[in-house]
């Protein structure tokens, strides 16, 4: 496997588009198309939230009753979230708008939505944009970085990938693009990401592995322990690759899991990395457990920590809170075998050996905690099992973006 | 009942003194002392985090195995945590110091400690303390506060609140001082908190008491969702106020449960609004919920969202945000039947009715929202029960306290 320049039209048949609507701010592009030339099957996952957002209301009748998908329609800067039957009528018009556009039907169009919640979705813009979408797509890079760009709302980077492997001895590629930024939790963090592959897979196993991998990537990342109303993640496969259609569990399908992990591992990172405010990624690992379960639990409580992340944007090695965060967890340890080692480009240090702090230099641990990505590795010595997960450190700037927010 | 002056040493036989014993810090006074002329039963509840302190673990063991209490040393500055065998070993010193001094059995010796986790006390200093604490404890209005203003670590303000009410023809009195201000979150906040009363009662209905009445007080606060190694209310009690001993659950109980709820609410809410940084007491309140549990977690879900928090600092009615951490706090409800309301001392202002927001003043709700207590009413229409949690805004101080913490 070997990753390759852009996002969702890297994989053939597919092509992309962005349009500035002015749905929240004038010129802004607001608007992406994600569209495949040859019918696809679709598998998604959505927010865990009771509160869901129309779109996702959506989508998840789409996944599960039509026969195939072939575009998504996503606009930036408003939610379509707690706006009742009158936002829901407003995905049915964006898709059927769409589906006249590009000659599909209506069922086939999946949508996504990010911003403020509360807010109508201003139909006429959205369907100003979508014939400019339609009009202007293609399956360049340049096409797909623009789509990218065009689902941002405070993220400050775009985040596309895009991976080639080989399945059956053809050549298959696997590419996405993500947005997310506040609002992130594990249970389906805040985003929105649109996976796009040429592989030919069965529904079912496309659904089955997209499903037991956002267990591994999404799930495991938090910027603020808030879980939106609108988490989505969308995978396409129009199987023009021409691989054996994937049918069983076979080594294939392992070789697709594995393409899959790799995609959204990168682009879950790059998500917590990019925390509101954020200025370093905060890395999670527990290894040693007794479970995979209880890994989860004690790396997810650690990263979600206020008090933790307030010290990591410090460049404070504060054990104690480290410690107090996976003794809230609900996961059962020894608090007297926990060794805590941080580590970073800059080197490693271990600060904890079986509960007890070791004689280490607080000037060498700040320096190892002053780099880009900050990690911490957790050692419970309970069995095998292990659990990464991904934060941010907690700033200024995530109290100005998130009390000035709808200003 | 009436309020009444003091705290710690309002009741019958209750005396206090404070001292600076330079634990962590040079001329700050660090040390508290309560003492009982008469021996006490003791009740207690502790922290739930698997990581508990040294003096959580020896006073787990006074309150469970002694057959009385009489004194309790408090120090601020080191918490005493995560310090192995060596820091539960200090306890047991100054316990014995401290019976010593007072002329009483270690084993009726409470001791409570907070602050920065990881240091060992210092036992000089704390010997020394003790020797100037059992030399100036008395039981004036001013020795008590001063002991309030000993335990205070990133508190802005004392707290502690005396209350007299009738038992059985008999004057009662009860009265308390805690400290708490970061790291606060449900199941047992940290905090440290500490109740004396001349009230004659047994131990079983005294801890039923304490037990019962922290579900609705301590237990319905956050600061930041971290909860602590230290947390710790301790209640003690000397029958010198000649009642007729309470020793079933009669209306002399009930009255006892009453005054208690009323101090540790005063308690809670002191520490709620006085959160690292606040600056304002958020206050949200569930009614006709399907069930008392649902109640709770749904009101603190609401108070623990980072969101939520940062847009009343703002001032912002982020409706939106509540919805949503009421979505995914595992409650179950229905979001188009919950109507919001904003209350404060400058009014009232509902904003959301059966999930969808009314046309309200956006400027009006702001006003509302600029007050010292901001409430939010949530009425999910279910049923008859409810329930009321306590926190506050997250603002850039909590970032500045908490990044800089141990410099």
């Amino acid at each position: 496997m070997k990753q390759t320049e852009g996002g969702v039209t890297a994989a053939k048949g597919f092509e992309a588009a962005a349009a500035a609507a002015a749905i929240k701010y004038k010129d802004r592009t607001d608007m992406a198309l994600i569209y495949s030339k040859a019918p696809c099957r679709a598998a998604g996952t959505f927010t865990t939230n009771l509160v869901k957002a129309a779109p996702v209301k959506w989508d998840m009748e789409v996944v599960k009753h039509s026969e195939y998908a072939q575009a998504v329609v996503v606009n930036s800067g408003i939610a379509n979230a707690c706006t009742g039957a009158e936002g829901y009528g407003y995905c049915r018009e964006t898709a059927a708008a769409a589906a006249a556009a590009l000659d599909i039907p209506a069922e086939a169009v999946l949508v996504g939505s990010t911003g403020v919640i509360g807010m109508q979705l201003p139909m006429e813009r959205i369907k100003k944009g979508i014939k400019e979408l339609a009009e202007t797509k293609n399956s360049s890079v340049e096409n797909g970085t623009a789509a990218a760009k065009a689902i941002m709302t405070t993220d400050t980077v775009k985040k596309e990938i895009a991976v080639q492997f080989t399945l059956g001895g053809k050549e298959v590629t696997l590419g996405g693009m993500c947005k997310g930024s506040g609002m992130i939790h594990p249970n389906m963090c805040t985003m929105l990401s649109f996976l796009t592959t040429d592989a030919a897979i069965s529904k079912e196993l496309l659904q089955k592995a997209l499903s037991t991998d956002i267990q591994d990537t999404y799930n495991m990342i938090s910027v603020d322990g808030d879980t939106s109303t609108n988490d989505t993640v969308l995978l396409l496969a129009n199987g023009q690759a021409g691989n054996p259609e994937i049918t069983e569990e076979n080594e294939d399908y392992h070789t697709f899991l594995s393409a899959l992990n790799y995609v959204n591992t990168y682009l879950a990172r790059k998500m917590a990395g990019d925390g509101e405010g954020a200025t370093a990624l905060f890395t999670v690992k527990v290894i040693h457990a007794e479970s995979k379960e209880q890994a989860v639990t004690l790396s997810k409580s650690v990263i979600t920590s206020s008090l933790t992340k307030a010290a990591i944007y410090g460049h404070d090695a504060n054990w104690g809170r480290i410690l107090c965060a996976m003794g809230y967890s609900g996961a059962q340890f020894d608090p007297e075998k926990v060794d805590l080692t941080f580590e970073s480009a800059a080197g490693s240090l271990k600060i904890i050996e079986n509960g007890v702090a070791l004689d280490y230099s607080e000037k060498e641990a700040s320096r190892i905690l002053s780099e880009e990505e900050v990690i911490v590795i957790a050692d419970v010595k309970m069995g095998d099992a292990q659990a990464t997960a991904w934060g941010c450190d907690l700033t200024y700037d995530y109290v100005k973006i998130n009390a000035d927010y709808r200003s």
